[in-house]
């Protein structure tokens, strides 16, 4: 196995983008990417484009980015894994450099998700849930999932609204920095304990928005790296796991009764057992993390699904804030899928730039003055997650190489 | 990089597949393959779906196909490459086992096109071209993309309405012997003739049928395959290239001007070169072939495309017989397309399926007396093309392991 590495990475203005077209919104991480790179598009042996598509007239994403980017005649194809796309394109794009079929690949995410009517949005998501049973015949959509596991996780663990209120007021608090988000304005708990119910317990300030983005990372084999940049990200370990969309399907009596998201934990402990690390041995190991924040519930389950903290001891750390830069992990300090924002396809790679360009000790200029020395190991995780854990891809970055 | 081999192949009947939900005609290839590979379900650590999806209510495809396969919680995606999809999952499947990610992987192709009503699907397949331009400003479905290719090829080489009946007379001909194939009666040249024109010179008989069906490949690492198998067939080289969607994008004064599509040339070209082997060597190097006839005209450019001719001498193949069994090198002897059916995610697995029994000698009793003896060399190869050439993906398959 070839090692991999990072040598560039690129990303859009999250929003609404109606200013732009889809390919046009992917040239925009990919163009910075290769300028990251110093690199031209001539040197892209392979596109990989993350889309989970479906919200606009084009049928064929990754075809209209490989033109308009540039890369014809070069192979491409398009990735899905609902809302992990964006880490699936990049476990795509790894293996084919780490098998030595190419030795420069980009994983590009992309969606507009704009471009569909509201209605439309809805349907469409809600039909990545349990399609017949649990969408069709019960209504459910992605809050009222998402709501099941925060009334889970209060039944067992003694949750407040107040804490998951928390969470939006941190992930707001670090988009405000981050010139690229989608929300750039602070919020505080009272705001979020006013504003109005989705699904119980969860408030519209506790759900992610609908997000038109991209974000472009570049992988290169080792000695193509080594050409390339003098401060290569590795690409350490990948965990992938899959799990029944049918919630009703799930145990209702397996240790974590909806307060985790099992696929988590396993796609976890596959990517700890690559880099040689007990799960207990996480929030030391790491010095940041990006979480799939879709609803405020799913980054407090996040925490303890990686191991971070013990089961229930998720909501110590919000109260303590020890995801704050400066805390025992500092977490979405980006500004997470909640206020960053969260264009299904790009959202995986967004992720994967923000941790490269924390470890890259780039990024404090987008999050506050503590932010630059939680960089100690060097060593950093993205957890995405698709459905409510019909997917869950981890992926762990490292300023040392894998392979000594 | 390591060797890949084919390990266990599974095909389910094509056809109209009203009986079977997406997951269960999946299941339908998947434990054909479990079962010639003497593996369980268990031993499976990835699972890459291809499906191009859009026909259905169901959004997931590679979750619900996980889940009902019974691989849960391993890893899964799905791979979109319009009409060479299954030929993406295979490329990705194999990456992951080359890089050394897994050891065993499944890459599943299925689709079920019947459940769209018809309008829905023109439409779908109508916006696989270019969307604005093409199809929504002159109309340009398929068959006129492909019309279009055929009067080029009428005009540069002489080609008669007559030569594309005689692909079509014996793509059926070698269905009727396919207990999976969609279409099992032979027909005529003046059947073909005297069908409705779809879109001048294509007639009814000279297009492929929509088509639900399923084809699933178990690959392993050489290690691996030793011990499941004493007959691996190996994947020696995989070519892939992208084109632009726009056909008048696409250079008019080109040397093919229409008679051709580029990327079928570039992927073939960067697939031969992995093997080592010249572009006119072709028609020699390989034994058999499935190529992509989603029109008769399709086919006949594969011949040269894929340098098994000269240009414009793919006419004197098909007037000879040269593609049937005994013939120069024989092609679509599983029916190809057109007569065993095109369900698209599907298809390019089912062409691996068909080379895989074909190399194992196992073919024999679907094709006609002449197929045993035309595997002299244990090589094959599939040309698996998505729109009019927006994707195209070679694979090319060997009895001899590719790196000795």
């Amino acid at each position: 196995m070839r090692d991999v590495a990072i040598v560039g990475v690129g990303h859009s203005l999250f929003g609404n983008r109606y200013d732009v077209r889809l390919d046009e919104l992917a040239w925009e991480a990919v163009s910075e990417a290769l300028k990251d790179a110093n690199l031209t598009v001539k040197d892209i042996e392979l596109l990989i484009v993350g889309c989970a598509g479906g919200w606009s007239a084009e049928a064929l994403p990754a075809v209209v980015c490989s033109e308009y980017c540039g890369t014809l005649p070069k192979g491409s194809m398009r990735v899905e894994a609902a809302c992990a796309t964006g880490s699936a394109a990049l476990a795509t794009a790894y293996n084919f450099v780490a098998s030595g079929y190419v030795d420069i690949a980009i994983a590009l995410g992309v969606e507009k998700m704009y471009e569909s009517p509201t209605p439309v949005q809805i349907e469409l998501i809600g039909r990545a849930g349990n399609y017949f049973w649990e969408f069709e015949n019960f209504g459910l959509t992605f809050p009222g999932y998402y709501a099941l596991h925060a009334t889970g996780y209060m039944w067992k663990h003694g949750l407040k609204e107040e804490d998951l209120a928390e969470i939006a007021v941190k992930n707001h608090y670090y988009a405000s920095m981050n010139p690229k988000a989608q929300f750039k304005k602070q919020i505080n708990v009272e705001t979020i304990m006013q504003s109005r119910y989705i699904a119980w317990p969860l408030k519209l300030f506790d759900c992610c928005p609908l997000t038109d983005g991209s974000a472009a990372i570049i992988l290169a084999s080792e000695d193509t790296a080594k050409k390339i940049t003098d401060t290569p990200v590795w690409i350490s370990g990948i965990g992938l796991s899959t799990g029944t969309a049918n919630l009703s399907s799930r145990d209702m009596f397996l240790p974590l009764e909806y307060s985790g998201l099992e696929t988590a934990v396993e796609a976890a402990k596959q990517a700890y057992k690559r880099v040689g690390i007990e799960y207990n041995q996480a929030s030391k190991y790491f010095d940041v993390a990006c979480v799939h924040d879709c609803f405020t519930i799913a980054e407090l389950m996040a925490y303890e699904d990686l191991g971070f903290c013990k089961r229930g001891e998720g909501i110590k750390l919000v109260r303590e804030k020890q995801t704050y830069n400066g805390g025992l992990i500092p977490v979405n300090i980006d500004g997470g899928l909640k206020a960053k924002g969260h264009p299904i396809g790009a959202t995986g790679g967004s992720m994967i730039y923000s941790l490269t360009k924390q470890l890259r000790q780039e990024y404090g200029k987008y999050a506050d003055s503590k932010a630059q020395a939680d960089i100690k190991n060097g060593r950093a995780i993205a957890h995405n997650i698709g459905g409510t854990g019909h997917y869950a891809y981890v992926t762990i970055l490292s300023l040392e190489k894998p392979h000594m």
